[in-house]
């Protein structure tokens, strides 16, 4: 007799899928908060849109990846980094907005659907939620074979969050002679591991899990720093009309791409490179042979975020900053211009 | 000399990207309407949390992804037909609880991303939400040679809508004796492609582009219907108090696992199969050896939504949704239970 033709034999296991959700449970709605009206399993969370603290409140959404950080995380077994980093990515991505987190929804693809991995990728993402005050208001999870490579997996995300309308970044009132603060990045955060991946591992062939001297620690351990979040440190400037007029999120597109997203028209940017040095990582990345201008467009290069503030208040940021436990530094200026980044030092 | 060391050679192409995004700014600004306060291309998508009409508003959110329906699509070159069927399934999802779609994001996922596919993709997803008043306010791009096999792509999106509290559903009074209304299906929707490619593809063989008489089509036109969107015909249903009390969405788990999502403790549901005719390309499936069990718990078996309504109202209900186009019939009943599904006819 033939094996009969079903869901399992075709490589998807829906009990697999359905036994990692039910290790989740607890971990999700630990998340959950009195605006939440909805439970595990529904079609859709639900989230009482009550915001009494807040005037003419706008909804800020935005949805990311991880991207190929997925890879190392598998290679290394260790998950619940990643469910970290794609929370972190989103806060940051709507504090560049001005917003504050309401609820995130996870989005977990792979060949495979481990139980053990996706529960350690929903306890990095449910403990992530928790420490910004987000709740884990929805996830889907696909297995599918055809679609990711053996052993591959994805990890995607979409946050909601909420800012008063006068509070709305970037302000428009950005204009020559703003300061520009640099907070310092953890490391690659979430974007260019594919590049990173090549160079530490096939051209430097750098043993993973070796000691690196330059590093002061293994090139796996650099690579999978979680993506720092800095929502807790940033958001005791954002009183509307405040000192911080803008807030740029440097992920895909570098310092490049990412500073003029937050300029208006007229405005460009100055970053002084000659005031930070690079982290290891980059420098190691650097010297394999990535020429400059792919550095600048892939990397962060050691910023996660750049503040647009008033020029007299540039100071006291930074301290406040450091004292929140940031490295904080006055990185440039904004100049007149076309919307570009020029970089001195 | 050696080649330089970039993000091209590692097999990811950011103009190529940046291209396909290009070309879809206009398809995305024409989602948009005056609650929608920001642009293409900022760090988070704006919405103006401001219902006049709505009392105690909730907010409903749902993420999904289309599955390896994108298999198909990228064998038959079509895509705006996945971009429909994320969006579809979406507002799906979270007409389920009750709500109309405010705003949508969309996740693209590729092993190289084709400007053309994500155009097309974009032209669907951004077609579907105009159909449904729903902005297009964010998406996120990601090419991945490491993650997706060669030529594969993954959709995936993010739904925010809104409900009045009291209009929430499932509501907690569906009770033994309320009657069970069906909307048909416009074939597998989003569920059950795995296993449907390789018994129509592989078990069965068929040529995917030759008219198949059981089917009156081709193999891949039956199979890649789009998902139909069942909030035109069943919103105006949706008073609060009125004769609506729950809908089930029949996706991944189909009738058995998705109708006890809309059933409170002490109820259980009567599906009457002698009430419609499977599908051809149900039955194709089945006749090909696929046991009824794992038939009834991947595919929608021709069942798109259900609805749990007063019994008074059961012919009213079924007359107005199929003067507005919906094949929708009784199909069973809600019996007292435990939250399970039995069969019979």
């Amino acid at each position: 007799m033939e094996r009969p033709i079903d869901y399992a034999a075709a490589g998807v296991d829906l009990a697999r899928a359905q036994a990692g959700l039910a290790l989740a449970k607890d971990l999700i709605r630990s998340t959950h908060n009195p605006n939440v009206l909805s439970d595990v399993g529904e079609f859709g969370g639900m989230y009482l849109a009550s915001f009494p603290d807040i005037q003419a409140p706008v909804l800020v959404a935005s949805i990311d990846g991880v991207g190929t950080k997925t890879m190392l995380a598998v290679t290394q077994q260790h998950f619940e980094g990643i469910g970290a980093d794609i929370v972190n990515h989103c806060v940051n991505d709507i504090l560049a907005q001005g917003a504050r987190p309401l609820f995130f929804l996870d989005y977990f693809g792979a060949s495979r659907v481990e139980p053990s991995a996706f529960h350690h990728v929903l306890k990095g993402v449910a403990e992530a939620c928790k420490a910004v005050g987000c709740a884990l208001l929805g996830g889907e999870t696909a297995e599918m074979p055809d679609v990711y490579t053996n052993g591959a997996i994805e990890l995607a995300g979409c946050i909601v969050g909420v800012v008063p309308r006068s509070g709305r970044l970037p302000r428009p009132d950005i204009r020559p002679g703003d300061a520009l603060i640099a907070l310092g990045s953890s490391g690659l955060h979430t974007n260019g591991y594919t590049l990173a991946r090549r160079v530490v591992f096939d051209v430097l062939a750098l043993p993973p899990d070796e000691p690196h001297p330059a590093l002061s620690r293994t090139p796996r351990e650099a690579l999978l720093a979680t993506h720092r979040c800095y929502l807790q440190s940033v958001a005791p400037l954002l009183e509307p009309g405040g000192p911080v007029k803008g807030i740029a999120h440097i992920t895909g597109g570098g310092l490049v791409d990412n500073v003029p997203r937050m300029l208006p028209e007229g405005c460009s940017a100055l970053v002084d490179r000659s005031t930070w040095s690079e982290p290891a990582l980059f420098r190691v990345i650097r010297e394999a042979g990535v020429a400059d201008d792919e550095m600048r467009h892939v990397f962060n290069l050691g910023v996660g975020l750049v503040l647009a503030v008033e020029p007299s208040e540039a100071l006291s940021i930074s301290e406040h900053l450091q004292a929140h436990g940031e490295q904080a530094w006055q990185v440039g200026e904004v100049l007149s211009g076309d919307r570009e980044v020029r970089f001195s030092g």
